[in-house]
């Protein structure tokens, strides 16, 4: 039993799960053992070998440069600035951005006491200064801590010869107005454009 | 991204995650390599290697017989028959019980084509036989299946010089009475007890 106790407590620790789910995870990959059990034992060996971070971007790939990176197909003149690789893969999902990214592995913080140098800036602001890039997206999130982030990146890439945009804000996709906070719906309206 | 997408596949397959978690558990795991993924990666091998189920009651442990049924100090004329290990973990977990288990491994299901065969029923009917069992306790689910399920054991007991039990039903602790379904209701009202 104390294997797989110790198998459940370290599913509970993943986000999403508590002791109740972990348990039925756990029981399935054991009644599935060949067909998941062992390709999930096979993918984390992968990931544990493989998975790198880019030191250029900071994407995760197997490779390093990444394949965003290397791709000739890609713009390399427009760079969109993420907090976390899981907004970079949001944002390819939406299959309308070909230029490159920057990850910044989180934002500023005053109350977890993050400052600039916690994060991937340094290489950024070189980046912006290339002759190469012209445009930099600030695709932080719209929480406080994100639109700080932009705020102070934006301050910082002043001195480099780049355009420096953000993401529009406003009423999302299928939206109700009577459902909406005040917040989005205030931002939506300043941000109104002629129909 | 090849491996990553892979193993959130097949994170998204087990029980109360979908895509979006299993993304985040991925990053998580690989953002935290020593403490959660390397430590993960341990446990499901050793649950691969040392984890089996037990040849008298159907316990998942990591010996055969397992430690419930080898356990001197717990009693064994008392025989508690569910329907999976979870719920003999989750009996476990209230520490009322100290008898041994038999565990079906599901239950009776028209729907699901599944019949007395596909259960371990016929060594719980051995075990029943044999001199040193006093009482069966049929703790399946209070579902359809499971009753009919419990219904069924009990017909096929009979025959045996055992006393059969199942688990009460009626309000669950802490349960009020506006918001219970009709069934349970009905149920409580029903075996109710002098006061």
């Amino acid at each position: 039993m104390n294997h797989l106790d110790e198998l459940i407590r370290l599913f509970a620790r993943l986000p999403g799960l508590g002791p109740r789910s972990a348990r039925r995870v756990v029981l399935q990959l054991i009644r599935h053992k060949d067909k998941q059990l062992l390709p999930l034992l096979q993918g984390l060996q992968q990931a544990v070998d493989t998975v790198k971070q880019c030191g250029h971007c900071g994407n995760l790939d197997s490779v390093d440069p990444c394949h965003i990176c290397t791709d000739a197909r890609r713009d390399a003149s427009v760079i969109c600035v993420v907090e976390d690789v899981a907004d970079l893969w949001a944002i390819e999902r939406c299959h309308l951005f070909r230029g490159r990214y920057h990850v910044l592995g989180g934002t500023l913080s005053a109350i977890d006491d993050h400052g600039p140098e916690q994060l991937n800036i340094e290489p950024l602001i070189r980046r912006a200064a290339s002759d190469e890039v012209r445009e930099i997206i600030l695709a932080t999130n719209a929480t406080l801590e994100g639109q700080t982030t932009a705020h102070y990146l934006s301050r910082r890439l002043e001195a480099c010869n780049v355009s420096i945009s953000r993401l529009a804000q406003g009423i999302p996709m299928g939206g109700e107005l009577d459902y909406l906070d005040d917040g989005t719906l205030g931002a939506a309206l300043k941000a109104r454009l002629p129909a």
